[in-house]
């Protein structure tokens, strides 16, 4: 064992086969194949603390994670390494030493999400763990009217479900972009926090309203109700991914990296 | 019931869930899951004859089948109502009444496959039923230039595994193209017809001459040699995927069509 440092990992995961991030007795999770696979590898218990805590059935691009280690791998060893000892479901695609101070979780300064929706008249035979399918018609010029009333810093409480308490509701919701591309669309999410699925509560209520069920126009009174019975529903699971996760300090600039080709992969 | 009249589909299906197109006696397939639908909707029981019969794991966007049927649903009914019948791997895009001599498999002139490589240091949490992942890196020049070499009229029995006994190992393979996008890339094969397993052994010797295993200037005589043996692997059937299938006259250009946004989905 070598001295203790904080290491901090970008995590890419496929929700679909675990119980959300967060360690349940008895329910694989995504933070368990983590900590189980440093173990199997180290011999060390040590606590992975992700930025964020998603959903069963929830998916990450770039979920970041910290751990406090003793290994004598350096982050470039202890990348490959780490991965081998992961299940098909998980994947390091970054790794590097941090500050001893960094936490994952308490030091993010905002995230970005995506909710990934397939539209048509007959729902597509794959991908269905992995978007959203709607068969209805929907007016995406509606949608953004009501992406833009809800820009803004305010208090979220009618689209946050009943999760761990906080001490304040309020959040800075930076931007909402809706992003066609040929039979389905991404609604993308950026915020200083998310309360308790706020993500899927905006999804819903934008698809509400691109349905027709709800006016682009009562957004401001939903938010001003405060009542979560007031906004649409809860967006299925399936559809979110979580993209990036935001911090005062640039994060992975030089960090030991997998995921994506090396350069020269492709020598032609 | 109706008159009897031909009925050609279009298939889009998940290869995953499914032991290939074939009915086989308690093993899911694709052509049973059509044939129980369809008795299920209509009390009939009829054959569905599809273009190709895609091996266990293989997936299509655009196969085609036919069915003779007395139902009196007419086009634009029959699409919708059949594939509520359907499991959720598989979904009929387009469907058109066609003249009663038309045989998918006989009438074909040529098929289209996709095989889908995903490259890169760590595999890819989600798709691993979708795509084939390949982690050396790989020659992109070497393939192109081995997949010019094996273009042309030939016998390709160095390219076909052991299958039904054909009167000719002939094909006319028209066009091997090698299309990188980011951190994957598709081989698309065109052929007035493919021998058994013959996509996948091409996609696989590629992949062989891509990592430097093979020259590319050895295809010609793999070729000539007509033994399976000195081609490379048959690539994992994840990979493939069966685009379009060829006929002399027009298929599907006024069909009832399902599957893709309708003209004016998006409102907006």
């Amino acid at each position: 064992m070598g001295a203790v440092r904080n290491v901090r990992i970008q995590v890419a995961y496929d929700g679909s086969p675990f119980f959300g991030w967060q360690r349940q007795d008895g329910f694989e999770s995504v933070q368990e194949s983590l900590e189980e696979g440093l173990a199997a590898l180290t011999g060390e218990v040590a606590t992975v603390h992700g930025a964020g805590r998603t959903d069963t059935g929830v998916h990450a691009l770039r979920q970041v994670a910290h751990v406090h280690t003793s290994t004598r791998l350096d982050d470039e060893r202890l990348l490959p390494a780490w991965n081998a000892h992961l299940p098909d479901g998980v994947a390091i695609t970054a790794l590097e030493t941090c500050d001893d101070a960094f936490h994952a979780r308490f030091g993010a300064t905002g995230k970005r999400y995506l909710y990934s929706v397939v539209t048509g008249r007959v729902r597509p035979p794959w991908g269905r763990a992995h978007a959203h399918f709607v068969r209805d018609a929907l007016d995406l010029g509606a949608m953004r009217r009501a992406a833009s009333a809800m820009v803004g810093e305010r208090d979220f409480s009618a689209f946050a479900n009943a999760g761990s308490p906080r001490s304040s509701n309020v959040r800075r919701l930076e931007r909402v972009r809706i992003v066609p591309r040929r039979s389905r669309f991404a609604i993308v999410v950026e915020a200083n926090g998310f309360l308790y699925n706020m993500a899927r509560t905006i999804a819903g209520t934008l698809l509400l309203v691109g349905r027709g069920g709800l006016s682009a126009d009562a957004i401001g009174e939903i938010l001003d109700s405060g009542d979560r019975k007031a906004a649409g529903p809860t967006a299925p699971a399936c559809g979110l991914w979580m993209l990036r996760v935001r911090y005062p300090e640039p994060t992975f600039r030089a960090a030991a990296r997998a995921g994506r080709p090396a350069p020269g992969l492709f020598r032609s």
